[in-house]
């Protein structure tokens, strides 16, 4: 297969497409982010890359908390606005219904089936972004996402953002189960 | 919407799966990871959470470079051997087309349509995991994941990890233009 060289770039496919909810100039706020991943499983732990001018990230460093948001689908449009207008232009505290958790001044969204309430662990300059590292104290799922016990990511139905393309999309369908299908090959 | 608390957790939707690659004891070995997201925008930087144990470690530790390689669904198999067994255990090194690209050493497989070239700048220590975190140099594309001159999601195909279920999923449909449709709340 032929390949073709495109330089630097940040194409990381898929990409999820979460809120980040912190408590920025005493109102609830959100921004939308896409660099966003897992950090560490114990303690469990997520990163968020932030552009430093961002208003939410004045909430995060001030509160040393913050929240990630895990929208369904249906919430496209919402999703796609906080991501394109910043809190200090437009006030989204009430874009959802809010609710708060363990942690106080922790603004969670009802209508996202998941949410993770964070505690700010360290910061990490990178150039254009800083790396917001969070240690994932609680999480919250709608009670309509489980199949017998389990989260059903089907059913949680989560925002994909793909590069590039600029789209967002839907989980697609199962194409195998981790931990099992690659026995095959022993 | 009723919310069931499940306490700390690592449950961010979606996942990627992507093959981390490092030459590691003398030859090519590639891991495969979830935890893994864009980290800046400039220069461009990537994050990869890594088990302390694991043996493709000490090929970046010791390279001070690494690679990014994505999948597409039709490598699931594969993948998911390469997050079953260790390099320790099995040589990796012929499941794969390997290739060379700007970076000495650092091993990127051939038939992933997206190939990413990392030299590492800052690791972290989170405690199970190590935050790696490298500058994207190079991306690597291939030819038949064009339309019209920009690289295409659905032709690249990713294969998308689900925690809790611990499936494999697609890519699946298109269900927004990013930046365009959330303007519909001004």
């Amino acid at each position: 297969m032929q390949k073709r060289k495109i330089g630097p770039s940040t194409m990381l496919f898929p990409m999820p497409s979460v809120l980040v909810g912190a408590k920025t100039s005493g109102r609830a706020n959100f921004m939308t982010v896409a660099w966003c991943g897992i950090a560490s499983h114990q303690p469990p732990a997520i990163c968020v890359a932030v552009r430093k001018k961002r208003f939410t990230l004045d909430g995060i460093e001030s509160n040393a908390k913050f929240s990630v948001n895990i929208p369904g689908a249906d919430l496209m449009k919402k999703v796609d606005f906080c991501g394109i207008y910043s809190g200090r232009d437009k006030d989204k505290s009430g874009l959802f219904t809010v609710f708060i958790g363990d942690l106080e001044d922790v603004p969670l969204i009802e209508e996202c089936p998941v949410n993770l309430e964070c505690v700010l662990k360290h910061q990490l300059d990178l150039g254009s972004h800083w790396l917001v590292i969070g240690e994932i104290v609680q999480t919250h799922i709608s009670e309509d996402c489980y199949t017998e016990d389990k989260a059903d990511p089907l059913k949680i139905n989560p925002l994909i953002y793909s590069p590039s393309s600029q789209n967002y999309h839907r989980l697609g369908e199962i194409v195998g189960k981790a931990f099992y299908d690659g026995r095959d090959f022993e």
